[in-house]
């Protein structure tokens, strides 16, 4: 509670919450949470702790649910990330409350993040979101619903633009929680998009569109003002020559040194983005490595450490 | 901001959101909710705010859809309760900003609600939640699942327990919230029950139960030390003889003249209980009535006002 080291934001990777090919129940992620929970644990009551996590595959989820009930017209993109907001805080919550002592205080915000209407992602919509569909289906629903699909594999999808984050609408609360030491569990899944309108005066409107997390878990590490970021995923850092005989851990980098590195495209891209654009911006501390090493990482001994050059 | 005369908290009836009759769909809650606005707005700028909120058709839909996809179990009721808080929540700030001047701080704030296990509401489940279903595939589920189900109409449907709200776990962070003059937004469908297990140590879990709203509203704002208590609904206050030429809208009552009073059963039951619960504990004033005089019922000069004796 007191004395409080570092301001530290643990953006959780996806499988925190769902591993590849596990089954998507609320007991398969209900147990997940648990076990990184103990570890999560220890940080809280170290240090100010601010949690933020992905939503993809429970977006994915509702998404489904709501196209199979026909009577209701699904609900936007926006409202379908506020319930998982709702839904994976809750568990992450609850989970972390049973590992921490009863005086540790903790809250879950719903956030919404600032896009710019400008932003050249929505002529370009690029995330996969909600079911697959035939080429037929994907035509009628396209008509119906000005959605654009892409092709998949064999199938299509709707796609949605991934806008970057401008700002936290929610930061000054989060700030006074954690001011109070109370550990803050925010921006799930990217944090809501919202944008304003052209009206006069303007008005605040959700958006169809995801926001990557770690992006927006770099702007809500750099609006607290945290002395460390750190990425949670299920490896252990960034590597150079990853999957060959010469792969090699990196366990320290500046962000120069990052961007002149050669990294397979994929899951780690948007990571090391956000850890170069937090150190560059603030000249603090980013890391990136796995959950189950979390207090390691935070002390500097595990995971690739990011540090200004 | 500055200069608040009153901490008010007010719990925002079913209507608020879907007036009976209408269809669910997104845009015509968004639509309910906007039209609000503007007088919890003002609420808002005079006053510490608090809101809650119900949740019943939205839990319902969320049900129908879970239950329509067969891919993956549905998810238990006190996981939906938390995905209605995140999209009932967001939708009340989203248009809530868009009434406020900008430096307002709003904030929605996942609620849990601790429930007694030993409540005798466990052993007589009465709250319907869900689709409804023949009698041959209610007792097909209730041998799969094991839940209760009752008859409703000519259909069964599930029928869940609704214990009393015992305490609020986020009742820290909420108060911290509002010292600084952020407008919470918690509570929502009554909480979400969690029960402590007969584990050592005991285990904090999620419940399948309903907490009746309006009393987790009385807790809440005895929790927070609130100066009143708002019920806002779609009638103008508490009537005697209802329905008959007798009809009487009563302005003033104490707790012990609401309880000799003669009350048709129904939605005002509850509260009226939880209006006289709040005063009897606090001495202070709580009111029932119409969402769009809140205003008016906060000036004391519209609804029914229940005043200490």
């Amino acid at each position: 509670m007191s004395g409080a080291d570092l301001r530290v934001v643990v953006a959780l990777g996806g499988n925190a919450l769902l591993r590849r090919g596990e089954p998507m129940t609320a007991e398969v992620q209900r147990e997940n949470i648990r076990k990184a929970a103990p570890a999560l644990g220890k940080i809280a009551t170290l240090h100010e702790l601010v949690i933020s996590h992905g939503n993809g595959p429970q977006v994915g989820l509702l998404a489904l649910q709501a196209a199979a009930y026909t009577e209701v017209d699904p609900y936007p993109l926006d409202v379908l990330g506020a319930q998982t907001e709702g839904m994976i805080g809750y568990v992450l919550e609850q989970e972390l409350r049973n590992v921490l002592p009863e005086d540790e205080e903790l809250s879950t915000l719903l956030t919404m993040v600032e896009v710019d209407p400008e932003d050249p992602a929505f002529a370009n919509p690029t995330k996969f979101v909600g079911p697959v569909y035939t080429e037929g289906q994907a035509q009628k629903l396209a008509e119906e619903k000005g959605w654009p699909f892409r092709r998949d594999g064999e199938w299509w999808r709707r796609v949605v633009p991934s806008p970057l984050p401008k700002h936290i609408f929610q930061i000054a609360p989060i700030r006074q929680l954690l001011d109070r030491d109370v550990v803050v569990i925010c921006a799930g899944g990217g944090g809501i998009p919202t944008m304003f309108t052209a009206d006069d005066p303007p008005r605040m409107v959700g958006v169809e569109a995801v926001i990557d997390k770690d992006l927006a878990s770099a702007l809500l590490a750099r609006e607290v003002e945290a002395d460390l970021f750190v990425m949670a995923t299920d490896v252990d850092g960034v590597y150079t020559g990853w999957g060959t005989p010469d792969q090699t851990h990196i366990d320290k980098v500046t962000p120069d040194e990052l961007r002149g590195l050669e990294l397979p495209a994929g899951s780690m891209g948007p990571k090391v983005s956000a850890a170069a654009q937090f150190v560059e911006a603030t000249g603090k501390r980013a890391a990136i490595g796995s959950l189950e090493q979390i207090e390691q990482i935070v002390a500097e001994s595990a995971g690739t450490q990011v540090v200004a050059g």
